[in-house]
């Protein structure tokens, strides 16, 4: 799960102050806001297995900033929510500091903006979560951004085949660059997609990471895995009236079924390893970015997500 | 998933002579016959997660040798056929290598006789596959042989409260034994078990363990692990026609489902060392034993089970 229109995001995060009792941060830092925060005090930032912060965990209703349950922003004196908890469409922004990373200043700003969200969701739910063995066969639903991270992530942790699924046949090609060696689109076979799986791997691949959100593509990434030791991972966001089903003999035949969110990723103390991943050339993120626009053509950005072209579109505030 | 009847298992297994070409085994042995098998040789064996041999897998159905395909057993010239691999209900009996778990002579086999089947089943279900860390939480659902054995793992693993669920509130006594701290009877509460145990250990338990094939159990179990790093494990072998349903929601908040066959133990591999774990006083077995009949009252020993009388019953086959 990530929140995929903060990709849409101001590239230039540096601190300009920080507010009273704030010691972690200083001026000059340079840092990328998050969707979603970490406290470090709670049980499930004091858990090593969960990032689901329950002081700043995403709310996209909230508005306001935690603790005082204010706006920052005004225009004539009328209030102006908050966004998501960053708020990054704009020149200068207010956010908890339980929702700022702070980086390695050597990194491009302008490059690694991309890992605050979808980017490192796909990522991580491979490398934290799937964490297929070396030489081990992957399938990915969905080949938008995140699951195209997640390819990247299955391809860094050593797969050996990493199985592309999505529908529209024109995202095959891209995807290569990010490491899918084979490809299935559903709409080519009149047999459901688990068993053409089963038949191209001997029964089953090892792992499989769901990134499209839609149910019917979660019974498929579930039930493609192998017998005995595959592990499917969901990450796309269902609908909210969505119902998974499956025969729990699926489940008794040693198959396990996991979801994520961001990735596993703790915001503040794992995305600076994530930059450092992509400084040592690990991670490569330019690829994701296939256009980038001033701010003043941010509805532009908007309508490229909307119709799904490119991956991802950079907000340039400077012009 | 295990296979309740082989509980009814010959008690002295002492291999008499072995086949042409058998290496691993000798007369004079003792060993455990075992349900389902290992090859050592197919993917599942060579796996390190896997304990479902392609060769020798639980079939209930097969009736005969693998390998000629022939009985071994007759009575007047008219072949009987095997049951489930081992064929335990007479005095000698005839079973492929891959299904003996040659154990510590010194273990005597009219206690260790339960670990060929639902005692490990339980056991393993907590300590290879739930896994509950040091000071956890865990629920077991259904207070049988097998929801025992699972208490007694997590006890074992060191789980701090475990609290059994059951429709059946006399089991309750018995199940401190095996180190239930706590109980649940969902007869005893109008809303559902998910949020009893919910409110009872503030957001959910840390580790559950399903034991009894129902499917809304199933369900329940699942949906009662604490977002975040909950992981739920079914065992109990469900309806040919169950659909297990849940919002996939409740999996994108980091819940993990798995299911288990005999408890992920490799029958040759592991069971060994159970055995082992048993005479170094870490596992109690004598407390599953709770009838013991001549091979003459067989008849009693099904209508304890059916009855749900007692947690295991040896038959004597020497009076």
């Amino acid at each position: 799960m990530c929140c995929t229109s903060l990709e849409l995001i101001y590239v230039h995060s540096i601190v300009e102050s920080v507010g009273e009792g704030v010691t972690e941060l200083a001026p000059g830092d340079h840092v990328l806001p998050v969707f979603t925060g970490e406290c470090k005090e709670c049980p499930h930032c004091k858990s090593a297995e969960s990032n689901m912060c329950d002081l700043l965990r995403i709310n996209t209703d909230r508005g306001v900033m935690i603790g005082d349950g204010k706006s920052r922003f005004s225009i004539d004196g009328k209030p102006i929510y908050h966004f998501v908890g960053t708020s990054t469409f704009s020149e200068y922004t207010v956010m908890h500091v339980g929702c700022v990373a702070k980086i390695n200043p050597e990194a491009p700003l302008d490059k690694v903006c991309v890992l605050s969200c979808g980017i490192s969701t796909g990522l991580g739910a491979s490398i934290n979560v799937a964490k297929p063995p070396k030489g081990s066969t992957v399938a990915i639903f969905g080949l938008g951004a995140v699951g195209l991270a997640a390819a990247e992530g299955a391809r860094i942790a050593g797969a050996s085949r990493i199985i592309g699924i999505d529908l529209n046949a024109s995202r095959f090609e891209e995807a290569r660059k990010f490491g899918c060696t084979e490809f299935v689109n559903p709409k080519d076979h009149s047999k459901p997609v688990q068993e053409v799986l089963a038949e191209m791997t001997n029964g089953g691949v090892d792992r499989s990471v769901e990134c499209t959100g839609n149910v019917n593509a979660m019974i498929q990434a579930f039930e493609c895995v192998h017998d005995g030791w595959g592990v499917a991972v969901l990450v796309g966001v269902p609908h909210k009236d969505a119902e998974f089903k499956t025969h729990p003999m699926n489940f008794l035949n040693e198959r396990t079924l996991k979801g994520t969110f961001f990735g596993n990723f703790k915001p503040r103390t794992d995305l600076p390893n994530v930059v450092e991943m992509y400084m040592r050339k690990e991670l490569e993120v330019e690829k994701f970015i296939t256009h980038s626009v001033p701010f003043s053509e941010i509805n532009k950005a908007f309508d490229l997500m909307a119709k799904g072209e490119g991956i991802r579109c950079i907000i340039r505030m400077e012009n």
